[in-house]
């Protein structure tokens, strides 16, 4: 049967998803306890591979399993394998077209800043820290020009295997969450380091040079990228 | 001069607030910082002296410094000498009647049950998860209870320094936020293990039982001792 597991996960402890030898990732931790828990599985895949530090609320990953316990079960069963920092929120069976990577319409992130004059250690490692006033007229003025389609190559490693820079945002706005600014950003899929390097360049220049920049510019012309501990993947639609 | 320190840290790292040899303690970090940042300094002082593992969001700790930065610039300094899980949020002069435990009127402590059917990694060490349902009309009745002057030996170790177990609740309420149930609970001071020990008691007992026990009785009689990564120290007032 094929299971459809919507994942939690603190970053802070894992080099990112995907499996690498000798380094601790989510895909392996998740490996580890699906090989304790099924007798055997196989074609695990996921809505987004998340870099090294960055959170998820709401990653979705799919899995063939063989054996084991029944569906209702299985969140239970892979939890008690797993380490803290790693939980598996719901199981569910899907049918066998059903792919947590090329079955998603779109990916939800989220960019957390704190921004109180002292840092909190309830913070640490779960959001960006500025001391600074935030200019929040000019960042929801920014977060405007991102919807629709542009070419993102100013905002994504020069080195890199994307072949397209076109992405279409649908939906791209600020909140305020207490003593949180949050960037709430909807597309089909990203670049990589593409929100962080969005939040970066937002945090330093003005909207009238992000929207220069959307037109396709080299990596160099944009701004840093943002540190990884205020990225969450917060939902991914089907 | 003579400071008043508003202090947050996650309890999780520290062997509590009292300062011990060889053991890492909020006091003896606070202590490390202040001998980096003040030429010399005395009196620390602490309102609630909290237990292994105990969080604080509004703690307060009075200490007379000489020399060191400003007032205003107190806070920076501290925390730039305070390890990730201790902050200084606020650092005012006072006057030299201010004493931050002799002079508090209340504590307010929070305890923090989250209710989510599966565990969450950024609930780790943050608070008690409770994986049953809990009976919340049952929790409301109990805390309802709590409000005014009970002999509280029952919610206490056995073996205790404490000589007068008579202690003035002012309000219990338990709030439901999100996915979370917090007991808010404030009095003029507490006994050692007396908030976990509530909580515990009223996870496990019926209302009326507990009704029995704020009668004095033997701690044998209670309940359990809730673990401290659900509990707060939020506010201390004057």
């Amino acid at each position: 049967m094929r299971l459809r597991l919507r994942l939690e996960y603190d970053g802070g402890g894992f080099r990112g998803w995907a499996a690498q030898p000798g380094l601790r990732t989510v895909e392996g931790s998740l490996g580890a306890a699906l090989d304790r828990v099924f007798p055997s599985w196989s074609r695990l895949a996921v809505a987004g591979r998340t870099d090294t530090g960055v959170h998820a609320l709401g990653q979705v990953a799919s899995v063939d399993v063989d054996g084991g316990p029944a569906v209702e079960r299985a969140a239970e069963a892979l939890n008690a394998a797993l380490p803290g920092d790693l939980a598996v929120v719901a199981a569910d069976e899907v049918s066998t077209d059903f792919h947590a990577r090329h079955s998603a319409r779109s990916r939800s992130y989220r960019y957390r800043i704190f921004t109180r004059p002292t840092r909190s250690p309830f913070e640490r490692g779960r959001s960006l820290w500025r001391l600074r006033p935030l200019d929040e007229k000019a960042l929801a003025a920014a977060a405007r020009l991102l919807p629709g389609e542009h070419d993102f190559r100013a905002f994504t490693p020069s080195q890199t295997e994307h072949a397209d820079f076109l992405r279409t945002i649908e939906s791209a706005a600020w909140q305020r969450r207490g003593e949180a600014l949050e960037l709430e950003i909807t597309a089909g899929s990203f670049l990589r380091h593409m929100v962080r390097t969005l939040v970066g360049t937002m945090l330093e220049r003005e909207p009238a040079e992000l929207e220069r920049l959307l037109g396709g510019r080299p990596r160099s012309e944009a701004g840093t990228t943002a540190p990884p501990e205020g990225l969450y993947l917060v939902r991914v639609d089907y």
